[in-house]
């Protein structure tokens, strides 16, 4: 599966969209706030930038897609002001894969860019915000062209389903499952995690040739606790909801082949891994990092809701805006409803038994002078 | 009206969409080949720029948008190569404004980098394309960071309905008209030639503040062939337009009130009038200029069409495709189809008697070093 052309999270914002159930990804983004903040202050105290590139790579749609910038410009109006100099140019970057919703984007931007001259009045410079498709999986800018680099819940995704996932006549080595489970075969794990380190590298080193000296980077991404990938949360959604799909299949509603030949282009890294392969790559120095642990709904109570959704379709509902656009594409679009309605099932007996969370890293990144 | 967020050309590829009706603007994009051409190759012969920035300004949606860029990336290379000089990264903006399907034309850009890698090999060089959405009178892009920047069918579109259409007591002062019209009182000429002298004034001033000494700019747009605008076929198409409401109103179809608060935020100037604004706004010299007619329907015979639509409806299906965005706001979508009907059969009845073209201009400016 060619990630680059299907991967999108849902588009506008009905029930299933990802406009309506991304607050897990919103509270993730809050969570890497004062590294961002940190971030900005220190690229302002040690350069005076005329223009400042900005980047947010794997931006999404809705509500979140401005959040990240709004606060960043935030952070650079109030920093420039404490050091008594003018704001720099901003010119913003907007990254997602090309089949995002960026129309959903454009048409918030009127009332951001008003609310922008309200609220910050004669000392607010030039903000210039653009769109930028593609992969991060490549050069996506101009040379030297980025002072800050952000990302949120986008790294875990791979460029591409790991190769190695069959065996020499075409079977699928990882049956029964969609992610790497404690019954995957080792080649399996293996296949994954150098997926991933590839991935990974071609992120860094094509970031290094469009960031400036100095510039800085805040990457936030789900990972794992353990180096051991088949232990932990890590891979428990995926678990579900390849029980889900086995359910479908004991009842003739989807070939058992459809999900042996299915496998997530995603992968949880443990923080060793990521550091390791910064260190191995070169370009960057880590400058600080954390992980930490957030509740699979997010934690949240819906407020002022008479019926509020069971937690388990809450789950159900955030992971169905992620993924939905590679499993229709792989099963059709005709199973999703009742696979989501039994995954919401199945996620809420499991969350009743246990309290299933997310790891989240965090890390901050310098490209060197 | 604001013009920012409303006008859009009709998006998607149904047979009322601008895709599928926009083989005029096409055609214009034809005639201003060589001026492009022109001012490549002299950017590129006077200058060794390591990026060139490169700017669509009123791009749209559909098979125009990537044209003008793909034309204009490959008389870059076929320069660089005649220069025997490497190929400087191409940093490109599509713009349009905020509510343009954007997502359209970022669907067509996997196939689009394909090709280029395809067709030039390794000695083409790195491309990156944005999107800005915005106005483009106004700032949108960071300061001295365009090379050339090219503009088709867009600046005939003022940014606002002009003032002064109405008298001091809120009557509409252009009764049973959408533009200007032999029956236009004075008053409203001179408002609608005022708002465009400032409008490009802006226009000109923001570029200006956007490109390099030495960059150029190529700008078509639908002008008009003598001094006074009641006279020759310029404001036909709104003529005609008014007649079909008018039409709609004496069968109570239409409130006439609507009618007469409608303006249209449009103007074909004259080349004089667009000589004597860049005189006068001083930032660029006229390096050239044309002016050329081109058929309602674009001279162009459907090939291979089995039960062809007559040119009435050809004519109204491309105007369609490019104001109905105002008129559904305006008068509401439920009189579309039967406005848009009768104004076929009045353009077809039209034609028969008159063959009746438009007026395109093309200049060609320098920013001086």
């Amino acid at each position: 599966m060619e990630t680059l052309e299907i991967l999108h999270m849902n588009k506008g914002a009905g029930e299933t969209s990802y406009a309506m159930n991304s607050s897990v990804q919103n509270k993730i983004i809050s969570a890497a706030k004062p590294a961002t903040k940190k971030a900005i202050v220190q690229i302002l105290c040690s350069s005076l930038p005329e223009k400042m590139g900005i980047a947010d790579l794997g931006c999404s749609s809705g509500p979140n897609a401005l959040r990240v910038i709004s606060e960043i410009v935030d952070d650079v109006y109030s920093t420039s002001r404490l050091l008594d100099r003018p704001m720099p140019e901003l010119v913003v970057y907007l990254n997602d894969l090309y089949t995002n919703d960026f129309n959903n984007i454009f048409g918030s931007l009127p009332s951001f860019y008003r609310k922008q001259k309200q609220e910050k009045g004669s000392g607010f410079g030039s903000c210039f915000i653009s769109a930028v498709p593609g992969t991060f999986y490549g050069r996506l800018f101009p040379s030297n062209s980025l002072h800050f680099v952000h990302s949120s819940s986008s790294l875990h995704w791979l460029s591409q389903v790991p190769g190695g996932l069959e065996d020499g006549c075409g079977r699928a080595l990882n049956k029964g499952k969609i992610y790497i489970s404690k019954s995957s075969p080792e080649c399996v794990l293996d296949a994954y995690s150098e997926q991933f380190k590839s991935d990974f590298s071609v992120f860094l080193a094509s970031r290094s040739q469009e960031m400036v000296s100095g510039g800085r980077m805040v990457l936030s991404l789900i990972g794992r606790e353990s180096m051991d990938p088949t232990t932990g949360h890590s891979c428990y959604q995926w678990e579900l909801l390849a029980r889900s799909l086995m359910t479908m299949v004991s009842e003739g509603l989807v070939e058992e082949e459809k999900v042996d030949s299915f496998d997530a282009p995603y992968y949880a890294p443990c923080l060793e891994e990521v550091k390791s392969e910064i260190q191995k790559e070169g370009s960057f120095m880590v400058d600080g990092h954390e992980a930490y642990e957030i509740d699979w709904d997010g934690g949240m109570e819906m407020e002022g809701d008479a019926s509020p959704l069971s937690r388990g379709e809450r789950v159900a509902r955030t992971i169905r805006a992620v993924v939905e656009s590679m499993f229709e594409w792989h099963f059709g679009c005709h199973i999703m409803d009742e696979l989501f309605r039994r995954y919401a099932e199945i996620v809420e007996e499991h969350l009743s038994k246990t309290r299933t969370r997310y790891i989240n890293l965090v890390i901050s990144l310098i490209k060197p002078s």
